[in-house]
């Protein structure tokens, strides 16, 4: 079995649906959690800058997004056809769409700013996407492609409890179709199992 | 053989290379190209309010990078195993991430401040990425992944003028591989045809 090394921050994020797919393949991974400062010391060393990354059998590997769907077909949680993997891919984008939204808010520096930031993003952005992604759920099984469970709704699950925690708002439960599919991925055994251990951190 | 409608604005940027697959797979498509007060119009239908869309046979599809993918896979430009893909996906959001540098320079409305963030870029950021590609290109045996001709390198060749044309400067020719990479995807037959008789657009 391949050694797999996961480099990122002590936070979930962008690393935590890589943790959760190696999790549900029942891989066993060494968790790095930098802090900013041991991480501005090695990141000169890091491909493109940028975390997090993967490491498997030593070769370094980037972008959340790539890796997980490399994982995720290798974990059986691909399409069974190009057209399926495109409706995953979809799915991945238009998230990482809503998320650039949510970041451009996260970072504003101006208090005044981003509290305005921050109510145009429940109103409008969230309504908008999430609107949309609830009626997906509905209509493909209460997964968010092709009618099964594939490795966007643990990507997607991943990345939920930061967007939650950025918002300072469980904007998930308030559609009735998203907040079961939360639930029902959850649920899984190996994300329980994951969710129950893991180091618990605000984002 | 499928009928294929594009629908985007009269520039190249995010559908030249959607454009550019279907031409390399000798597909006829309908290369709608809106103003954007009929995008207005229209675009509360559109599935997540963005362009480009992809029309095949009547489906609507989405996202440009994913509608590459399934094209890309289609056209035999995808990887051969699944560390293939992987290393085209990354190259893929990668350049992604240096479009979003770009973006963020060319939407901002205070010319002085635009000024610096172009400055910025082609100081620091445009360097940073492309000495990288360039190795990168440099490694594989002229093109950006595995070694061969894939779909990331009509992907990224498809972005390269709106690049070039946002920034005001061809940043492309200044590193060797990197260029000589440019020409030769450039002269595949099919984009050669492709650019010849594509309609001129400053982006």
């Amino acid at each position: 079995m391949p050694v797999y090394k996961l480099t990122y921050f002590d936070v979930k994020a962008l690393a935590e649906p890589i943790r959760m797919l190696l999790t549900y393949m029942g891989h066993e991974f060494e968790d790095v959690r930098l802090s900013f400062e041991e991480w501005s010391k090695i990141k000169s060393s890091s491909p493109f800058g940028k975390l997090p990354t993967l490491e498997i059998d030593g070769k370094v590997i980037t972008q959340s997004a790539a890796i997980c769907r490399y994982l995720g077909r290798e974990a059986k949680l691909a399409g069974d056809n190009p057209m399926e993997d495109m409706n995953i891919d979809i799915i991945v984008d238009t998230f990482t769409d809503f998320r650039k939204d949510i970041s451009a808010f996260h970072h504003e520096a101006d208090p005044e700013k981003k509290e305005q930031k921050r109510q145009t993003l429940l109103k409008e952005t969230v309504p908008y996407y999430f609107e949309r992604f609830d009626r997906i759920v509905k209509e493909n099984n209460g997964y968010l492609a092709n009618g099964k469970l594939s490795w966007v709704d643990i990507y997607m699950l991943g990345l939920s409890d930061t967007v939650i925690a950025q918002l300072n708002d469980d904007v998930f439960e308030k559609y009735e179709n998203l907040s079961q599919w939360k639930n029902r991925i959850a649920s899984i055994p190996s994300m329980k199992t994951w969710i129950a251990k893991r180091p618990v951190t605000r984002l």
